[in-house]
């Protein structure tokens, strides 16, 4: 038996398996333990065949994670899978960091994958083709102060803004404060792109602008792309442009 | 003979072909053409055998667009590849701003890729586990003054801040004065990660600090992430703390 554990921590991009690395695949195909949020397992449910599969509920990442070190302790080869990249918001901090606190010498191997910005950034046309900033609106783990300062650091310096996470049910008027914040730096016409389940099944795909943008429906699976003071929208696309003379 | 042309902007990825998705590899599949950069041709060579190949050298962007459309319109299926997301300081914008000065009606689609910075951040550890800048330095299509405001704005917004294009053969002294920038705001132990050929073949990690990291080789090929006032170095690995209670 071998017993020198190793950790994969997969993204597997923004859903759909065609998004997917080959990197991703081939360390899940090598895994004899995959271990992630259902949502995600069900995913890519075709590959774990013959694998022995533990999923888990949302908001138990770190218990999911000393499951993952615990499984690669006894020497077998774990993925635990994140949607997007795990590097973004992901999984890869929380291994990295209880890897440290356990002193443990597994091997851990962060497999990067296609991030919702990016994938959303696809189906809007190419909003991010120039200088832009990441933020979760999420304050279950960041001061809503900071976020709010971020945004305005944002805004200010006419970043295109990916914001994650924008809305829950609990968590209902930080996208209208965000919107304000950004409405002192940028024109109510500056385009807004939403997009729900991006490159996934059930895609949904807007292209609107700051003053109407609230009239969507935007939850935990949307990712919202702000414009900068460049950004136009063109037969149904939000382009950014770099500045070629074209 | 199918009439009807189809561009696909593919993103392949950081460079090995590992790290590209599926969808990118049956882009290319389907594809009678493929134009690209002929550095980014060279990685996915494997790929195209019984394919007509169009290289073009750098700066040339504009004409590989162009040549791209016309091919499209031929009817042919055509890939044009770029590394890293094609939507990030890539093809996808000029692709789609040529589309409509040349009011063609060819379908795109815009194929995402792994984008270099997730593809560094990987490698250092989990740097980008929180808000983050994209910034590139290339002051050849953007004035400089605009990209030391987006640094300032950036820095004082403690977002992690990830650096593109960093320096040139002739463009050498932007990254000491975005580090000046940053220091304003900014520990001189604050960690900063160099990696050269993320993900590729001959990639070389290194792990420092603001304060020394101008002492380490720094060019084109080379992603810069400069980590936020939580970042920490440990065990090699460079991490931002989410907030989870770890």
């Amino acid at each position: 038996m071998n017993n020198k554990g190793k950790i994969y921590v997969v993204g597997i991009g923004p859903g759909n398996m065609e998004h997917m690395s080959l990197m991703a695949l081939k360390a899940i195909e090598k895994s004899q333990v995959v271990i992630g949020y259902k949502t995600y397992i069900n995913l890519i449910k075709d590959l774990l065949k013959d694998k022995e599969v533990i999923d888990s509920s949302m908001k138990k990442e770190i218990e999911r994670c000393n499951l993952t070190i615990d499984e690669a302790e006894k020497g077998r080869i774990v993925s635990i899978v994140s949607s997007g990249d795990p590097g973004i918001y992901g999984m890869a901090g929380i291994i990295l960091e209880l890897i440290n606190k356990r002193k443990s010498e597994i091997d851990v191997e962060i497999v990067p994958g296609i991030s919702a910005a990016n994938a959303a950034a696809a189906s809007l046309g190419s909003p991010l083709m120039h200088d832009f900033a990441v933020i979760s609106l999420s304050n279950l783990l960041t001061d809503w102060e900071i976020i709010k300062k971020r945004i305005e650091c944002a805004a200010a310096g006419d970043f295109i803004i990916s914001l994650y996470n924008p809305k829950s049910k609990r968590r209902v008027n930080q996208i209208a404060e965000s919107r304000d914040i950004i409405l002192k730096y940028r024109k109510p016409s500056t385009p807004v792109g939403i997009v729900k389940n991006a490159k996934r099944t059930g895609e949904k795909v807007i292209i609107t602008d700051l003053e109407n943008m609230l009239n969507y429906e935007i939850d935990m699976f949307t990712i919202i792309i702000v414009g900068n003071s460049n950004t136009y929208i063109e037969n149904g696309k939000m382009i950014t442009p770099r500045g070629y003379n074209i």
